[in-house]
């Protein structure tokens, strides 16, 4: 797909749909992770799931942060191929030809992988053996979010102990995410959550390095959460990746102290295309442009819009009482619901500084799924 | 993105996630609508927005659609430019640079488009006029789908007028399509449904043919409804675009004659990555592999497997009693929910035929939103 804008156009000239990026905000976004973490013991390694973009991984490093993590090994492979030289695939890899890819890549770049099984620990060792490549190991421990994970203590001593005999492997320490936790409304819920996550992050540890194995690193938190993670002091390293977009749904976050303030800069810029009646506005934007599994968008600085349903290719805006009535062929910016699944329908991101595109930044691992 | 899968490899070699369509069920749904509206008065015009990918819409028109449908520009432009002669846009077209690029195909393609007001027309009618080409216009008609259209009767009267009084359009019909019938569960609901877009469409063509202005095409329908509309005498063209596929929400329908019967031929095959308790098995497909606006996908063939919630990377099956326990590393396969935006998350089909690749087909509109 070729971009929707050029260099120096005006944004209302951009063809719609296009997922813009406004850098402003962007930035201060950015500076607002960096001076979170400022004075903290606590290293900072990004979520490029989120953005799945080099451009945006080199300006987390830029800020601070000592890499980056993926989910899958494609999205790796696109971060070392961009030259990122330490990636954490924050997930299990499974089966003998991802194997092979994620250890090749070990060979280029400082590779990570989780893990929550000794099956899959051994098949980790021989893959890395054949490739002669060493491989970061952390055991993904379950805190909370009911999905992958072997439960703390006990459990994850015995798949430590597993790791820590493999020749090619390095056991790197604990995955401890709650991803339940991140959209837990009240940050008293929030907080709640990461306190007993945290409790099982450090009886786990201590339990491991008691065994005689050391454990070096805890890493964890997301964009919701990762203030809170850091003054529990069980986690040595956070992983956000949202916080440089921040969509509908984290806005409907309680977002107060200790976390920063967060700005939305990403945006589905759409255009009106009906006005099929009173109450009615039609954008050219629908479920293959914003994705709604996290909740409809939000309609930008245009109060009394509101979006309430999406087919395919379209989005219905309904106009509220008092609401400026937007006109046939006016283009409106949309908050996407969930911006990960959102930016990953996208080939390019439309980068715009004071109205103007000031950049085209290719979306190189969109649809990076295996 | 390369493809996951090589021809020749059996299926349970392709790497995860992959969007699988089973060549026999495939076929056999392309004949099942060819054997249903055989002897019928009514053309095919299958629609693209399902699949994005000139193969399939050259073996629907092998059997027997007289072209295909599109909703966007970008997809249109796709089609014609692998050699599809006739496209309609069943949608409305908005803005100069998109109304540019249409004008350009219909000097390539017989192209085309829907409409719902006056100064829309006015833009068609210069950028044909421009370009020196012809476009068929449709009014695209209001017939309970409260989305896009123009009401029946007198509004739609007068923007006939308004087409015909263009020297570069020609007035084709009339688009009518029910959309919010497709997915009425009973078939009594459908049928009221399309009655009533029926006598909509009757009364408006009337009108307008009173009015000394021929209209020569009613056309709309969908996989859900499309016998409902042949038998009404209404429509002289369906559309019908997800009978290839049939997904998991369309077989929530009751599926009863006139209706044919389609099979399920798409799947998202998924690894299980992690089993991390008795009741739970995770697979590496999740909300950018499926997508969950129409409801999670089903587990094929594996009675007592339901996903139950999915995030971005990751898809939880719930094993209930006495259900087969899938092992790690197994490889699934999963009825999407919704098969159009499923399809736009992938850049390839892997074609199977007894277990086998046969074929890789690139889905070229995939990412098409402009």
């Amino acid at each position: 797909m070729r971009p929707p804008a050029q260099v120096g156009q005006p944004l209302e000239e951009v063809d719609t749909p296009a997922l813009v990026l406004e850098l402003d905000a962007f930035e201060r976004n950015l500076r607002a992770l960096a001076g979170a973490v400022k004075g903290r013991k606590v290293r900072v390694r990004a979520h490029a799931k989120t953005h799945k973009c080099p451009e945006i991984a080199k300006r987390q490093i830029a800020a601070g942060a000592i890499g980056v993590c993926c989910q899958k090994v494609s999205e790796a492979e696109a971060m070392v191929e961009a030259g990122i030289a330490d990636v954490l695939v924050t997930n299990e890899v499974v089966g003998a030809p991802k194997l092979e890819r994620l250890a090749a890549l070990a060979k280029r770049a400082r590779i990570g992988v989780c893990a929550d099984d000794a099956g899959n620990v051994r098949d980790l060792e021989a893959a890395a053996a054949r490739a002669g490549a060493a491989l970061d190991v952390y055991i993904e421990l379950e805190v909370g979010m009911r999905r992958c994970g072997v439960a703390p203590e006990e459990p994850a001593l015995a798949l430590a102990h597993e790791i820590a005999g493999c020749r090619h492997l390095r056991f790197a320490g604990l995955q401890a995410y709650q991803g339940r936790a991140q959209h837990l409304r009240a940050m008293s819920e929030r907080r709640a959550a990461i306190d007993a996550a945290a409790v099982a992050a450090r009886t786990t540890r201590e339990l491991i390095e008691q065994a005689g194995i050391r454990c070096p690193v805890v890493t964890g938190a997301g964009s919701g959460t990762f203030m809170l993670e850091i003054e529990s002091g069980a986690w040595d390293e956070i992983q956000p990746g949202s916080y440089i977009f921040m969509d509908a749904d984290y806005a409907r976050n309680e977002w107060v102290a200790p976390l920063p303030r967060f700005e939305h800069s990403l945006f589905v810029l759409a255009t009106v295309m009906s006005r099929p009646g009173a109450g009615l506005a039609v954008v050219d934007a629908g479920l293959k442009a914003s994705s709604v599994d996290s909740g409809m968008p939000t309609v930008w600085q245009r109060p009394g819009l509101a979006c309430t349903r999406m087919s395919d290719e379209h989005g219905c805006l309904e106009i509220g009482p008092g609401a400026a009535v937007p006109r046939l062929g006016e283009k409106l910016l949309l908050v996407p619901g969930h911006c990960d699944p959102t930016v990953n329908l996208y080939d390019w991101y439309v980068c715009v500084r004071g109205g103007v595109v000031e950049a085209i930044w290719p979306i190189t691992a969109r649809g990076a799924v295996y």
